[in-house]
């Protein structure tokens, strides 16, 4: 078989734990299995790295932040090849101009393109364990672009479909895929299996186990994923498939607090206004969720949408740039706010799904400052500060019903 | 003008120091000149993960210890590039992959083969500074080298020789190239002027400012270089031209601790012999110095010779693994020495230099093991324990007697 697998930053933080995953990487491979493994930074690397950028300049260029931060995996393939081989394992590391991981140039958030496979396949051939910097991919120019945080796994989900692997690993430090997050809803119960709509909901929503683009990918190449823990050897949560659309059970419960919300008051209300919005926000390449557009007020409208905490300043920047040319009386954002939904395939045809999501928040007494729903979701904006009783609030009330599927 | 910079990793090695060279660089910039920088990793990078590499495999890989360390140096000039975009300069940051500085595959000690000015000269076209990770190469396979340590300033002279610079400005942290290491030698004096010969064998007999590789380069394609320091603005020292052989000065005093002596005890006194043992070092890489053989005693003779300390292990391996193929009766080492040498254009014909040398030596009881010289120097082995009152007292000797050029 030929497998891929991913380990997170945690994974490989240390001697220790780099020896640790060089035995579970090493037992795969004793089977007669082709492995390739797809590595993150060393735990808080990435972080060490973007905080000293930050000292040096606060608006540090992203061609540059990429060259920089790329390093970390490349250091991490490095000591995990080594690791390997002193257990006496054939291995070998490879960084994304090496394998020829080519990608769009939006330094910081590109988007793989296409993967050469010859280089990989060669290796393999030589038996070699081939150990492939995550995160990152080369562009048209030869530079270095990052594909944006946690997109370790959408490379071994595009490894896994180019090179037709039989299954990607995602080893985490969870042991699975759980009905909330384990370290914030109390009574969260392990996943089995799940669809891919759901598992995306799941992500997109702030389940940060798996990228939420690593599962569009396996989507699209139908590549199964096994979530699983590094540490223990439990079966973890397998992700293929299709979600059962007649489904009456949500699938869990997601908080995502690194979201901002952000209100264009006063904009003139004729067609276009939206498209003027949402381009510029796609030219600039900031992801926006949960938009809402008011009823018109006289010849005013308003729009509110959700971005990334970390976009929000370079967001209200572009708007303020544009303000003659979308027209608008002023801007209004909220930091201290977070995400909190519900997943489940068959949330669109049966109200009660809503319905018990607001009776648990009323009762928490947690005010909902925007509301957003989709075929397999139902998402609220509220104060960050009742994120935990919130989640826990709706989590119980839908465990309680039975209404929580493993 | 066209200018190479060199900046050493200590003056990179913090927020600060990133700044002040920024600076340095800024105002050549500023007079209209296109820049080309070379940087090393910041501080002590490339240690730091040396030992985490030996801490994991203490006989690691040289392709994955290279796939490693040049990390340190891409996340200098991404940190560079940063700061002189805070400045307000505009720069991009290359490294040996995107440029194309293409080397051997001998990792951990690769040479330059042919450097690509395509990248480099399209980018000084659209005026920005031009920031390249030092140290570094690709092979044929399109992996990582390393060019040895201190490399960088190979780096910095092949670019200069390429791009046809007016010159390359070497920077670290002393003021230019004293005839003696101000650290050690107490009454060192700096030269303003030197030869690449007389250069290349300070450089390779200790003095650390310079690696020797790039004098060799500097020579070959008549780069003048400026060695000077990243702090102060004092003029430095120039090394170009030819050495004036009729000199009837010398240079300075080198010191180089980082040595061992090998004996080869009992060999047949036959011709091939030392064919044999250096071919074998010369396949392996490994660089000897200061050979000297014995004169046959009855039918076998003893060859002797430097190499380095790091290198010692293999070297004994080596011959260890080669004794019947060599034949001889057995191996002698020795760690504990230093080699101590007086560089000066005039010295083969002049034996007043080694009398005098030895004169100070043998007032100073300093024992010499072994004794070598060439055109334009003289180098003893000698107890590493004596080696900082042996340099001091040859140094004295020369500048009492008026025979050392400044």
């Amino acid at each position: 078989m030929l497998i891929v697998q991913k380990f997170g930053g945690s994974s490989v933080a240390d001697k220790e734990k780099i020896f640790n995953v060089a035995n579970r990487i090493g037992e795969q491979y004793e089977k007669g299995n082709k492995i390739v493994v797809v590595l993150s930074a060393q735990g808080n690397t990435t972080d060490i790295l973007l905080k000293k950028a930050n000292e040096i300049n606060p608006d540090a260029n992203k061609r540059e932040l990429d060259m920089l931060l790329t390093t970390g995996e490349q250091q991490s393939v490095a000591f995990m090849s080594m690791a390997l081989q002193k257990l006496g394992y054939p291995a070998i590391s490879l960084n994304a101009a090496q394998v020829g991981i080519h990608s769009s140039s939006a330094y910081g958030k590109a988007r793989i393109k296409k993967i050469d496979c010859n280089r990989i396949i060669s290796e393999l051939d030589k038996n070699n364990i081939v150990l492939i910097a995550g995160f990152q991919g080369i562009n048209k120019f030869g530079d270095i672009t990052t594909l944006g945080r946690g997109a370790s796994d959408t490379t071994a989900v595009a490894l896994a479909a180019v090179l037709s692997a039989n299954f990607c690993e995602i080893y985490t430090d969870v042991d699975g895929i759980y009905s909330g997050d384990p370290r914030m809803i109390k009574h969260a119960k392990k996943i089995k299996e799940i669809g891919y709509d759901e598992m995306l909901e799941l992500a997109s929503l702030g389940a940060n186990v798996l990228h939420n683009r690593s599962i569009e990918i396996a989507k699209k190449f139908n590549v199964a994923l096994i979530v699983r823990s590094s540490i223990s050897k439990e079966s973890g949560t397998v992700v293929k498939g299709v979600s059962k659309l007649e489904n009456t059970l949500i699938r869990g419960v997601a908080i995502d607090e690194d979201v901002a919300r952000i209100s264009i008051v006063g904009l003139e209300d004729k067609p276009g206004i939206s498209f003027k919005i949402f381009s510029l926000m796609a030219k600039e390449n900031i992801t926006v969720d949960l938009i809402i557009q008011s009823i018109g007020r006289n010849t005013t409208k308003d729009i509110s949408f959700a971005v990334d905490k970390s976009e929000l300043k370079r967001t209200i920047e572009i708007l303020e740039e544009n303000k003659d040319y979308i027209t608008y009386d002023y801007l209004k954002f909220e930091e201290k706010i977070a995400k909190l939904s519900i997943i489940g395939a068959g949330i669109a045809s049966n109200t009660w799904f809503a319905s018990k999501m607001f009776e648990a928040l009323y009762r928490a007494n947690v005010n909902i400052q925007m509301i957003a729903s989709s075929e397999i979701k139902i998402s609220v904006l509220i104060d960050i500060e009742d994120i935990v009783k919130a989640a826990n609030a709706v989590h119980d009330k839908f465990l309680s019903e039975n209404l929580i599927q493993e």
